[in-house]
């Protein structure tokens, strides 16, 4: 593959960080890798493959002479800027999701939905975290019959709110063992010792935006445009995995074994079930891997085209630079 | 009423203990007072209200002259116990397992089915924690028309697993501030910053014991045999509150309005449900109290007469302790 110049939008947080690290871990062919950032990082040397990188900050001209770049900045700087990349000649891959839902858009998990990045015009998005480890976790369920339905509740780490998030779990931990506190500012409450059912704001139903995520973006993904997602999004006090209670219904009844079988040969997906032996997948046995973990499969009992399942996998990899990561190679194929 | 003397079996532990604070606080009226507990134990001194009372073997003839026994002791425990407990002619209130499924044994929340210690026979379960707060949650909904499924990921702390469980939790967070750890015992693997998803061995079809325990007990309380529910019991790193995430169906649609009102009047609930406002239940609110605290009520996108609801109540006061002096009052009217 021909070596193509790489753009980092928001490269010094903590997803943007992790992009460049996996595309050094994949070998990625990068011809030259360019950081963008904020004013406030600009002229910053960060290291990348043993040579220093110089942060160049974030304006219209930022994007020239690039063939990729990869979006780790917020909604509202994703669109800012998005229209200057397209316009430079650059495929945009973005982690935001301001554009996940644009039907000129490509959501694409390349696991999943690779054949997606073909049409894409300019941008392509990548899914939220959560709904990207829970969609590995059932697709070859829903290749197998038709997912109609999914209930979901979900254990979310603190790294889903950027190093911020990642910190003030921390520094919550290291004050209680001070038997001090520290006031709350990544999250409404104190997470360490609790968990705080909701992320993101209220937007339909009394859903919250991070819930509705997983049904909109998960019909897109999957190609299901009927299928109906109940999901109850919850941060819990954990540092990187998202882990993920869900119970699905299908068309047609899959029975536990075939489930078994079809998600042991899932393209990023590892079953680890067995319970008599207490094996299953766990926040701290799955964090810094690219891998979705699915353990706990069961028959619904409530329903019989039901099946129960859990899984786990790292939110900043796979829920986002991996992916991320991994649609770019797709773009060079 | 007249005052009775109350034996408590398993007095040492964190529920045993909780039981004798609760009894104090809520005037129970106390004749005589007999901390009950292994050979260990024996001799030594507690104090309840004010005065010394000193610890009594576990033997056959330790529960003679009781009125009341309150049992906060593990399965074996009680079914060892039980025979020479009625045989003394007390009456058992057990928060054990043991006899929670026996057709001759009423299993009791007294906010929703106090009427079924009246045929008791000598002993009396006080069902399981998560059950009773999820019961306490959806009891309104129920008498409005008949739960039909329930499907239910739970959240559950620390304090499920006893005095040894809040203590490794306690450890695990003092050696993460450290920079060490400790080996896990109470809980089969470090909780700190991690879930399990596993509580009790496997019983039903991959389900654990303590899954089982929301469908089975859950049918007698709520005097619905048919109510199946699929629950996932997870273990997360929080000290004493439990949290449910709950989607139910009924056989007639009930509207989120009028679950809200129905739910705001429920004895032992108290409705925290206003997301705009980031008003909702969470660990650490709902901690050392006796109330079950519901929020994010709102339609089940998947079911046209499901209903979502978070919930959240303390797991050693309602979720054993005060459920079981509760029973207690209800034997003395």
């Amino acid at each position: 593959m021909k070596p193509v110049n790489i753009g980092i939008l928001g490269a010094t947080g903590v997803v943007g960080q992790e992009m460049m690290k996996i595309l050094a871990e994949r070998d990625f062919p990068v011809a030259s890798l360019r950081p963008i950032a904020s004013a406030h990082s600009a002229g910053k040397k960060l290291s990348f493959q043993g040579e220093e990188v110089t942060i160049v900050e974030a304006t219209d001209s930022a994007f020239d002479g690039l063939d990729i770049v990869l979006g780790a900045a917020e909604n509202d700087i994703a669109e800012r800027f998005a229209p200057a990349i397209v316009k430079a000649g650059a495929t945009f891959v973005d982690n935001s999701s301001a554009f996940r839902l644009d039907p000129k858009v490509p959501l694409v998990v390349p696991e999943i939905n690779p054949e997606d990045v073909k049409w894409n015009s300019g941008i392509i998005s990548n899914p939220n975290c959560t709904t990207i480890i829970t969609m590995i976790a059932v697709n070859a369920l829903a290749k197998e019959s038709p997912i109609t339905s999914i209930i979901a509740s979900s254990y979310q780490a603190a790294s889903g709110a950027g190093k911020a998030g990642l910190d003030e779990l921390k520094a919550e931990a290291m004050a209680y063992a001070d038997g001090t506190s520290v006031e709350p500012k990544a999250f409404a409450y104190q997470l360490a010792f609790n968990v705080i059912p909701q992320i993101g704001g209220e937007q339909y139903m009394g859903y919250t935006s991070e819930e509705m995520k997983m049904q909109n973006e998960g019909r897109k993904i999957l190609h299901l445009p009927e299928m109906n997602v109940s999901c109850t999004c919850v941060r819990v006090p954990v540092f990187r995995s998202h882990s993920i209670s869900v119970v699905l219904r299908t068309e047609k009844k899959i029975s536990v074994e075939r489930a078994r079988e079809l998600i042991a040969n899932a393209p990023g997906a590892k079953l680890v079930d067995d319970l008599k032996n207490k094996q299953y997948p766990m926040p701290l046995d799955t964090s810094d891997q690219d891998i979705v973990f699915v353990g706990r499969i069961r028959e619904d009992l409530t329903d019989p085209n039901g099946l129960a399942l859990w899984c786990c996998g790292d939110q900043i990899r796979k829920g986002a630079a991996t992916n991320t990561v991994q649609i770019a190679e797709l773009l060079l194929k």
